[in-house]
């Protein structure tokens, strides 16, 4: 409200340094509340202003001053460190409890399959898989490594361990952080837009959240650890807060280290600490100044840098999913890229809307009184379908992993069994393309069950009471499309050099047709077509592969996925569930057209009471604790007079409580029949009147007017553009009425004909 | 202003479809005057509005309203095209004229010296250079090759055709399109700020830039091409908004196209289009919404591929310097790519000031009567200088392609003339550091002197009256001092392995150090000292390379710069030259942070005249006439009374004079006592009395207000924000005061202590 220099001029400071901190520790708004963005900023600037003028004054003072300069740096240096370094202890918990499913390392029970079998001698290969260190449990209990038994066995165990891990997740959530569950991003969008969720990037969030998020992948459902890797990276954000006043002490500097976080976390969930930027920037942020995306890219590559001196995926590369292309696109094809990108937009229009529909069912029926109930089903149906398969049964990032994958000379995956030309002399890189071979057409069939599986099965995952992202699982989908249609076009090409689509580009014996770029294209499809992310989605799929030479073929899939997806309904996967929360989130995107005016939204309406507002001189204190007593409002605005309605100034209901409490305890002869004076002096009055009480000091004497005629639209503008909480409406001067951020999000839900009480909160 | 929808709802919109457009193609502001971005916002909502609403009506309408839709996309697909073909033709027309200063190719004389030994049966790579074909002009005209006759009329020819072209340049310019000259990066990011500047993105100034930067380039002076590419590109996106009346009535609409045509002039100069998007918004752009952020990155990616098809450099890439190093950097050569960016922030804290002083001296003496002298006049100093220094002689981009790349082992280059082992068996890619040999030391003075030369010269040619941009000389004077600090290094970790400060990672007998890497960090923080850009410069530079692995040592260096360079002064060289041009430019990265209120800065200060307003029932039309005629501010207040001061709108200056004129030529009865009602009826006047005027129609209802109190801080944040032209300040309802765009950048300057008359324009 920019209150601060104001009552500072007029040379009370006392009081308000009391209101601002009336309780150590406790910031000056209540939960699910929203923030005042500008006056926070307000009080940011005050406070550098002391600092400033104290600096000049000693050389301790000088060192305070150049630490506080620097303390945004310092606490993005601590988020880049920590949040490295928790993805890079998440990537390794994950890798050894997913193979933990199914077997054991003998020589050293904590390492993973592929580490057991790097330290093993086999030195080829295809041994390296099978090393004898590494047994799976029917092999360890029973002495077979083959047969019916040991398959039943090894399937039974599967299911158990997967049960166990699920069941320690939600429980873990369930006893001691609930707030650990789900992807997080639609409530860190909510909170970087300005509102307050307590606790939900507190400590426990973030330890709870990172122990779980390691049990939820391991249990082997269909999630992905992205989402939540942003939350957890916002979690040591709001904890390095803490460190420095300047930002555990106000929230609008507090979400500049949270978009930065953010950033952060994206960075280290794919390797991409540009894409990480750009996410933050288009997706996450909603104030986003040049000063914060200076330092989210430095968070960003501190946090990448982390992570690659962990190396947890042990080949020096920061990317999840590192590939390289050694043959160019051809124009031809971005009629299947194009496909690609209609199946993207249609998957992501379809899980959107079965996802929120089964989220509101369990919101609503007796569903959501059983969270442990099911996601120890949904966990035990994932299992007993996904093992069968051998696509389904490992770990969905390493599935991406080899449907992104260029079939090498020397690749042994069942994927890459062509039928190789005798002729060919030695392995190169650039194999011409090959007739499939029995593999080729097994792998087809076991993708597209998988294919459906993922696809219904990811439309229960997520939302469930357990750490879920949701980047990996679309990946996963988009990916094994993407290589179906690759490996369709491919053997199309081969088989029929002749045909006109071909003719110009493909020659036989030359590469014509990379699968794995069809897969990469897919899985882009098929996040945007969720996430509706444009340019963060391809920089990130640009940094996987790190060619520029494929961002025409990611853009085309990404575009054609957003327009298919946008015209089914414009919301994203995040932005339906703040919706179906029902978080005041104010969407910067969504247009405004509608031609109503500021007095079709202003309350009071038509027939209600009349607008509780103060008087300047004429209220006296009872009349004031009344006024608290009966309505719940934020604030009231002070006029000169009930006759005039001249509006002088906006007084916050918290201030005023305060102010009453202390002036009845500490200041002499204040009672309930004194007046209440908001002017700047209070008349002598005589000695038998009671005495008057100046609160002055906490009105503020600047609030946000507009006119009654003024257009909604530049309403919401003014209200998103500044982070206003509320607005007063006045008409030649006279306040006629008060439009809170509330009324602006329920006026622009009724405008979309959606449901007006969806908006909860205040 | 957002009137529009207001008086439609008043059932009156004749007057106003007349008032906005009261000649066609002529936008509703004047030169040199500031838009209104509310109003033009609320103008592009009642034109969607009123197509949606046709579309129903049928199939004709339906297709028009898609084609409106998709407009902005067709406009940057567009731009692209258009900027990647410009770019492609200016880059092949600088080879050929850069080499036609030294000889001609005898096979055909349009081919540039590489293109015309191609086409040559010599492949080694030596003689490549010094195909038959290709003749040096003292060789064609006395058939002499060598001797000191020879190298005297080379270098004669080489000062005249310099001299050719830059006269051509300046003649052009100044003959043609006087908007042309300079960089144009300042002007654009006023432009784009909300300032109207007539022509200065027209035909003609497309036209001319193209032409005379292709001169100005090929003359040899020490300027790019690549802030001139970002006005060329912008010129394309205004050429192109004309064919849509969407983005050419509209001057919001057009500023979205403008920047989105800024990224793909960046995208076309270094072929970095994630770069350029990252540029236009961190540098150039004021108001980035998000759909501007994917509709950019369209641009650049169109832009750039187009580059790529015209393929000017024959390489196949899309990057002006490609590089590719085969070794990693070690953490101890933090310290001289820190030193480095010292280097950086000193050099553009030097070039700021000393060209901000020339070009005040321009300004204010005679030298600036005298444009073509001067660039004759440097052009010569510049020839002369330049031709016995090999690193000098050729194009500034040439010497920066060669000073960033890594000596390989078939490298012809007096840079690489290293000492090899005789036992080295064949050219590897990973050579291990090698002793200089005399090549190497000969090329270390040059380069010292080269670097002295550019320095000294850069500060000169920066602002004379051709195009000129800054990108590249800056990146030169970095890349030559990196490059030998570069080997400087090398050379001692080659010579004492055993320093304790080389022992830990550089091994006699490895590839320890790699001075192009060096080249290039001084290239990026010389760059980051001259433009303060941050995140954008090592986006940049890192799709030169391809390689995040270079990302650290670049922002290193970058940030350094920085932060030396912002230690004497804050403002980067665009900023500077805005200010030193008087553009009325209210920066987004300035914090204000002073404690003065809305009253301290509103007019009428005290001692003035009263406000000049309108009552809303008693003035007459004669009394309007003599306001419009004795005063000259853009609008008025109207208020109720003269006694109450409370305020009911605003009227602008224009609709006021075209009202009032339209009804004397068309409404009976109009006569100069004819009393204007600003009410919304009329009161029923005697039929003696004259005909009323009623102008509610033109009156904005929702003018903008602050209350006196009203810190400043949060005014210029509403002014930064909103994009206002002015604000209305009022206590209690009455009306105070005035705040124009002028009144807050002239108070920000003073608190600043900077001469207040330097904001010359309205």
């Amino acid at each position: 409200n920019g209150a601060t220099p104001t009552e500072e001029m007029n040379g009370a400071g006392n009081l308000m340094d009391f209101l601002d901190e009336p309780f150590p520790d406790v910031s000056t708004y209540e939960d699910f509340h929203t923030i005042d963005w500008l006056r926070e900023k307000s009080r940011d600037t005050d406070r550098h202003r002391k600092i400033t003028s104290k600096s000049k004054e000693s050389i301790w003072e000088l060192i305070k001053s150049l630490l506080d300069a620097w303390s945004g740096w310092v606490v993005m240096l601590l988020i880049g460190l920590l949040s490295g370094t928790l993805a890079g202890v998440i990537d390794l918990a994950v890798d050894w409890m997913t193979d933990l499913k199914e077997g054991v390392c003998l020589s050293a029970f904590w390492y993973s399959h592929e580490q057991c079998c790097w330290t093993s001698n086999e030195t080829t290969f295809d041994d390296r898989d099978k090393c004898p260190q590494w047994q799976k449990w029917a092999e360890l209990m029973t002495g077979h490594a083959e047969g019916a038994g040991a398959y039943v066995l090894n399937y039974f165990l599967y299911i158990l361990w997967a049960l166990l891990f699920s069941f320690l997740a939600v429980s873990l959530v369930r006893v001691f952080a609930p707030y650990a569950c789900g992807s997080g991003i639609p409530e860190i969008k909510t909170i970087l837009s300005g509102f307050i969720i307590r606790g939900y990037l507190g400590k426990w969030t973030l330890l709870i959240k990172t122990v779980t998020l390691v049990l939820a992948v391991s249990s082997g459902l269909s999630l992905g650890k992205e989402g939540p890797l942003v939350h957890v990276a916002c979690c040591c954000g709001n904890l390095f807060c803490s460190l420095f006043s300047k930002y555990s002490k106000n929230e609008g500097k507090r979400r500049e280290v949270l978009s930065a976080a953010a950033a952060a976390g994206v960075s280290v969930a794919f390797g991409a600490p540009i894409g990480g930027v750009l996410f933050s920037l288009e997706e996450v942020s909603y104030y986003f100044p040049l000063k914060t995306l200076w330092r989210s890219f430095f968070a960003a590559l501190v946090a990448a840098f982390t992570l690659r001196s962990i190396n947890p995926f042990g080949n020096s590369r920061l990317v999840l999913f590192y590939v390289e292309y050694h043959t160019p696109w051809y124009m031809a094809e971005l009629v299947p890229f194009i496909l690609l990108g209609v199946f993207g937009g249609l998957w992501g229009t379809l899980f959107i809307r079965a996802n929120i529909a089964w989220c509101r069912r369990r919101k609503t029926t007796q569903l959501g009184k059983y969270p442990v109930l099911e996601v120890i089903a949904v966990t035990g149906i994932t299992a007993v379908l996904a093992y069968p398969n051998p696509y389904t049964r490992r770990s969905t990032s390493e599935l991406i992993s080899e449907l992104f994958n260029d079939c090498g000379a020397l690749e042994s995956s069942q994927l890459c069994d062509y039928i190789n030309n005798p002729n060919m002399s030695r392995p190169v890189d650039d194999i011409p393309d090959r007739p499939a071979g029995p593999g080729v057409y097994n792998a087809l069939w076991q993708l597209a069950l998988a294919l459906i599986f993922k696809i219904v099965i990811t439309i229960f995952t997520f939302g469930m009471k357990i750490p879920s992202g949701l980047f990996i699982p679309s990946m996963a989908v988009g990916a094994i499309a993407g290589r179906i249609v690759g490996i369709a076009v491919e053997q199309m090409a081969y088989h029929h050099h002749d045909w006109i689509i071909f003719k110009n580009w493909c020659r036989p014996g030359a590469d014509c047709v990379t699968p794995g770029l069809y897969a990469m294209v897919g899985a882009a499809a098929c996040l945007g077509g969720v996430t509706r992310m444009t340019v963060s989605l391809v920089v990130i799929m640009f940094e996987l592969t790190g060619g520029l030479e494929y961002i025409v073929p990611l853009m085309a899939a990404a575009v054609t996925s957003k327009w298919v997806a946008d015209a089914f309904g414009k919301e994203g996967i995040y932005e339906s569930h703040i919706q179906l929360n029902g978080y005041p989130y104010l969407d910067v995107r969504d247009e405004f057209t509608h031609r109503t005016l500021a007095t079709d939204v202003m309350r009071p309406r038509r027939n209600d009471p009349p607008l509780a507002v103060l008087t300047q001189d004429t209220t006296t204190v009872e009349d004031v604790e009344t006024l608290i007593k009966d309505t719940d409002y934020n604030g009231f605005p002070v006029v000169v007079s009930r006759e005039s309605e001249r509006l002088i100034g906006f007084v916050q209901r918290r201030d005023l409580t305060l102010a009453i409490k202390n002036a009845r305890q500490k200041q002499d002869g204040v009672v309930s029949s004194s007046v209440v004076y908001f002017t700047e002096d209070a008349p002598q009055l005589p000695a038998s009147n009671p005495q008057p009480l100046k609160l002055r000091r906490i009105l503020n004497l600047s609030p946000f007017t507009v006119t009654d005629h003024t257009p909604m639209e530049t309403v919401v503008d003014i209200f998103r553009k500044l982070g206003l909480r509320q607005c007063l409406v006045t008409r030649s001067g006279r306040l006629l009425g008060i439009i809170t951020k509330k009324d602006v999000l329920r006026h622009m839900a009724q405008m979309m004909n959606q449901d007006p009480e969806s908006i909860m909160f205040n």
